[in-house]
C-alpha cells in the first residue's frame, strides 16, 4: 500500500481474549474448554492511519464480543480449530473491508479428573503441554489449518549420544555415546484442508488428530518401553519423530518441529587440593536452561505448503 | 545480636541449586529426579559484616558443591524430605558457626512415561503441579519437616455457589447457587517428627505421603464422581481439605492451605442499541487471573505446631 | 480458634486488585499511579469454614469495590503508604467482624517523561525498580508501616573481592580481590509510626522517604564516583548499606535487605588440545542467574522492631 | 531439500548464550555490555537428520566458545549490531557447510549510575527497555541487519480519543475524545547496509542510531510538553511515530512498530440498591493487559525491503 512516499503494511486485532465454555448434557456429565483467542484482521482501512479516519475500522473492542457472541451459539463441543474456523468465517463475511482473518488459539490443558480411574461428570485438573491452532481464513474462502503442541517437555536418562562432529580450535565438547537428552517440543503440523467444503464433518477431528500426533511424537522419541531406542543427535531425533508424523497421520501435509537441546551437564568437580571431589559416573547431573541448543526442521510432503 | 547499637539478624545461603540424579537398577530400569534446592544457614559470623573479616563464613559456592556431593553419595532413590535431611544434618554438624540450616527443595513433575499403558524403563515427561519441601535442622538436633504441593490447579463446572454474605453499600456480588469453582492449591502440611531418630525408615515414606495428601485434596474438593458435592464458599471447601488431610493421613499434624478464587466471569453483554447481545446461561466465562480471592487457612491438631 | 478438635487459624481477601489514578491541576499538569493493590482481613467468620454460613464474611468482591471508592475519594494525589492506611482504617471501622486489615501495594514504576530535559504535562514512562507498602492495621487502632524497594538491579564492574573463607575438602571456590559484584536489591524498612495521629501530616512524605532511602542504598553500594568503594563481601556491602539508612534517614527503625549474589564468573576456555581458547583477564564474563547466593539481614535501632 | 519423498527444511543453532563484556579506560573509566546471544546455522549437514552422520554439524557447543573467544578479541567497545556481524561473518566463513548465519541479541540494559548528577566510573543500574539486533549473514557476503527497542513502555492521560468506528450488532464500546493510551511499544528497523564493506566505520555507531530512534518513538508518541498531541486511533499514532523515524533517521530504510493497545478501563460501579457507588470522571480506572488490542504495520521507503 503506498502512501505520501512509503509502503505500508498492517494489521490489527485483539490478542489473549479469554473464554471459558461449558455444555452440559442431560446425563450430567459436562464438557468444558478454556481458550485464549487472538484475532489478526487485514482490511482496508488506510485512513485510519493517515487521517485519523476510523470509519473503516473494525473496533477491537467489537472483535473481543464476537468471541463471546459465537462461544454462545457454538451449542455442541467443537475444537478449537473449527471454533478458529466459525470465527475467520464471520470476519471475513460480516465486514467488507476485511480480506483475511488470522484467528489463533491456545487451549489451557483442563484434563477430566479420574478418581480411583473413574472420570468425575464435571471436575477438571490441570495437565502439561497446550494445544494451540492458526486458522487463516480469506475473503476468498482459501483457508489454512496449522495446529500445534506447545510445551511437551520430555526426557530420557539414556540412549542418546553425540560423536563424529566437527572438531576445530573452539571445539570442546566430548564424544559420547552415553548422555541424557531432554528437550521441549513446539510441533506445528498443517492440514490439507484449503476450503470449508472439504474439511471433514466428523465431531472433534482435530482433537483426535491432536492426540494422534501426541502420541507418534512420544512413542518415537523413546522408543520401545525395553531399552528404548538410540538417539545419535537431536537432528536425528526430531527428523524421524517429524517423518513417523507424515507416515502414521496422513491428513498431515507438513510438520514443523523445533527440540531445544535441555542439556543436563555431567558434574564433575575437583580443586588443587582435592583432584576428584565428585566424580561423573551417569548419575548426578546439572540441569541447565540457558544457553540451550536449538533445533528446528520442517518436514513436508512433495507439492505441499508450510 | 547488638553490634554498634543496633541489632543484626541475617543468614546466607545459596539458592536454585539444580541436580538431577539417576539410578540405574541392573534390570535396566532407571529412576530420576530433578530437583531445586535452596540452603539458608543461620552461622555466627558477625565479623563478615562489620569488619570484613570472612574467617567464619561458609562460602556459597561451597554449599553447592555440597549438594552434589550429597547427591552423589546417595547411591538409592530418595525423597526430597530425606535428602533435605542429609544437607541440614551436614552442614549443622560440619561446621561449627552453623547453628541451624534451612533447605528448601521444589521436586520438578517428571512423570515416568506410559506406552500404551505400560512404563517406560527410562523415559520420562512433565506433569504439573509439584512436590516441595522445607526442612529445618538445628545444631541440637531438633528438626521440623513440612511438606507442599505447589500448583495443583483445580475446577468445577458446577456444585458451587455463594450466599448469605455481609452486603452493604460497596457490595455487587449477586447471590448465586451455580457457578464455576476454580482454584490453584498450594498446600504446605507438617510432619510430627522432631528428631532423626523418630523418622519412618521406609523408602520413599514421605513420597507416598505426598500421593496421599494429593489424593485427599482432589477427592475432597471434587465429591463423588456423579453428582459431586456442593461448596458454599472457598472458604468452606477449604476447611473440609484440610479436616479431611488430618483425618486420613494421621502423621500429618498441621496442614495449611492457599485456595485463590480464580474467577470464571458470567458473560453478559448488551448495549444501548441491543440489551441482550450474550445472555449467560451458566455456558459462557470469562476467566480471570486478576484479580482474584486469597483465601488460607491452616488446621492443626491441638497441641501440633506449624 | 479451637473447633471440632482442631486450632483454625485463617484469613481471607482479595489480591491484585489494579487501580489507576489520575489528577488533574487546573494547570494541565496531570499526577497519575497506578497501584496492584492486595488486601488480606483477619475476622470472625468462622462458621464459613466449618457451617457454610456466610452471614460474617466481606465478600472479596466488595473488597475490591472498595478500592474503587476510595480511590475516586482521594482527590489528591497520595502515597501508596497513606493509600494503604485509608485502606485499613477503612476495613477494620466499617466491619464489626474485621479485627485487622493487611494491606499491600505494588507501584507501578511509571515516571513523568522529560522533553529535552523538560518534564511533560501528561506523558510517563515505565521505569525499573517498584516502590512496595505492607501496612497492617488493627481494630486497636494500632498501626505498621513497613515500605519497601523490589528489583533494584545494580553492578560494580571492580572494587570487589572475597578473601579468607572457610576452606574445606567441598571448597573449591579461589579467593580474589578482583571480581564483579551484582545484585538485585530488595529492601524493607520500618516506620516508628504506631496510630493514625503519629504520622506526618507532610503531602507525599512516604514518596519522599522512599526516594532518600534508595539514594543512601545506591551512594553506599558504589561509593565515590572516582574509584568507588572496595567490598569484601556481599555481607560487608550489605550491613553498610542498611547501617547508612539508620544513619541518614532517622525515620527508619528498621531495614531489612536481600542482596542475592548473581554471578559473574571468569570465563577461561581450554580443550586437550588448545590449553588456551579463552583465558580470563577481568573481561569476558558468563552471567548468571541461577544458582545464586542468598544474602539478608536486619538492621534495627536497639528497642525497635521489625 | 528433498528427501526419502519429503522435503526437508532446517537450522540449528545455540541460544541464549550469555556473555558480560568489560573494557577499562587507562584513566578508570569502565565500559560494559552485557549480551543474551542467539546463534542458528543454515548448514549443509542433511546425513545428521537421515543417517546419523554428524560429520557436518557444527556442535551448538562450539558456537557458544566462539561467543567467548570472539567477545575476548573485540578489545574496544563495540555495538550489539558489530558484534552479531563478527559472529555471522566468522561462521559463514570458517565453515564451509554453512550457508548462512542468523544471529539474535538482546542486550541487557544496564546503565552507567550517576551520582549527584555525576556519572560512575564503574557503576551501573539496570534500565527498563531493550536494544535488540537480528543480523543475518550469507555465504555470498550479503547482509541484513535489523535492529529493534522492545518493552518501551509508555502513556498518557489525555489527548486520546477513538471515535467513528464501525457500529454493528457486536459494538458496544462507546465513543470518545477522553481516554488513557498506554503501550509497550516493540519496534524493529531495517538499516540500508547490504554488505561488510557500506558500514559506517564510526564507532558505536548503532548505538547512537538506537538512541536516535527511541528519542524519536517518544517525542512523536507524546507530543510537546504543553499540551501534548491528540490522537485518534493508535493506528494513528504509530503510523506518525514510523514516518517521524524514516524522516529523522535517513539510514533507516524501514520501521515496523507493534503497539498493543492496553486499556485502562473507566471505573464505573453501581448495584441494584445503590446506582452509583462510583461514576467515573475521568479519574479511576481499571488497568488490564488482556484481553490487549494489537495493531501493528511497517512503513518502508518505496523500493526497500523488510
Amino acid at each position: 500500500m503506498a502512501v505520501d512516499g512509503v509502503r505500508l503494511e498492517q494489521r490489527h486485532g485483539k490478542a489473549r481474549v479469554r473464554v471459558g465454555r461449558v455444555w452440559r448434557e442431560p446425563c450430567g456429565r459436562h464438557h468444558f474448554v478454556e481458550w485464549n483467542v487472538s484475532i489478526s484482521l487485514l482490511s482496508d482501512c488506510l485512513p485510519a492511519y493517515t487521517d485519523g479516519n476510523n470509519s473503516d475500522i473494525v473496533a477491537t473492542d467489537t472483535m473481543k464480543n464476537t468471541v463471546y457472541v459465537k462461544a454462545k451459539e457454538c451449542n455442541q463441543p467443537l475444537s478449537s480449530e473449527e471454533f478458529a474456523i466459525v470465527l475467520g468465517k464471520h470476519f471475513t463475511s460480516f465486514y467488507q473491508q476485511v480480506t483475511a482473518a488470522i484467528i489463533n488459539i491456545i487451549e489451557k490443558p483442563w484434563e477430566r479428573i479420574c478418581i480411583d480411574g473413574q472420570p468425575h461428570e464435571h471436575g477438571f485438573k490441570l495437565g502439561s503441554e497446550k494445544h494451540t491452532t492458526e486458522v487463516i481464513v480469506k475473503k476468498s474462502g482459501a483457508l489454512q489449518i496449522v495446529s500445534g503442541i506447545e510445551g511437551l517437555a520430555v526426557l530420557k536418562t539414556t540412549q542418546s549420544g553425540f560423536e563424529g562432529f566437527i572438531r576445530d580450535k573452539y571445539t570442546i565438547l566430548p564424544e559420547t555415546r552415553e548422555r541424557m537428552l531432554a528437550t521441549e517440543v513446539t510441533a506445528f503440523w498443517r492440514y490439507p484442508f484449503e476450503t470449508l467444503a472439504s474439511i471433514p464433518a466428523k465431531e472433534l477431528y482435530f482433537t483426535e488428530k491432536y492426540m494422534d500426533v501426541k502420541k507418534v511424537l512420544i512413542e518415537t522419541f523413546f522408543g520401545p518401553i525395553k531399552g528404548g531406542v538410540y538417539s545419535p543427535s537431536v537432528q536425528s531425533t526430531l527428523y524421524y519423530m517429524a517423518k513417523a508424523v507424515l507416515a502414521r497421520v496422513p491428513d498431515v501435509s507438513s510438520v514443523k518441529l523445533k527440540m531445544p537441546n535441555l542439556h543436563f551437564l555431567p558434574v564433575n568437580l575437583s580443586s588443587k587440593d582435592n583432584p576428584v571431589i565428585v566424580k561423573f559416573e551417569d548419575d548426578v547431573y546439572l540441569p541447565t536452561d540457558e544457553p540451550h541448543g536449538s533445533i528446528e526442521a520442517t518436514l513436508s510432503r512433495i507439492h505441499s505448503k508450510m
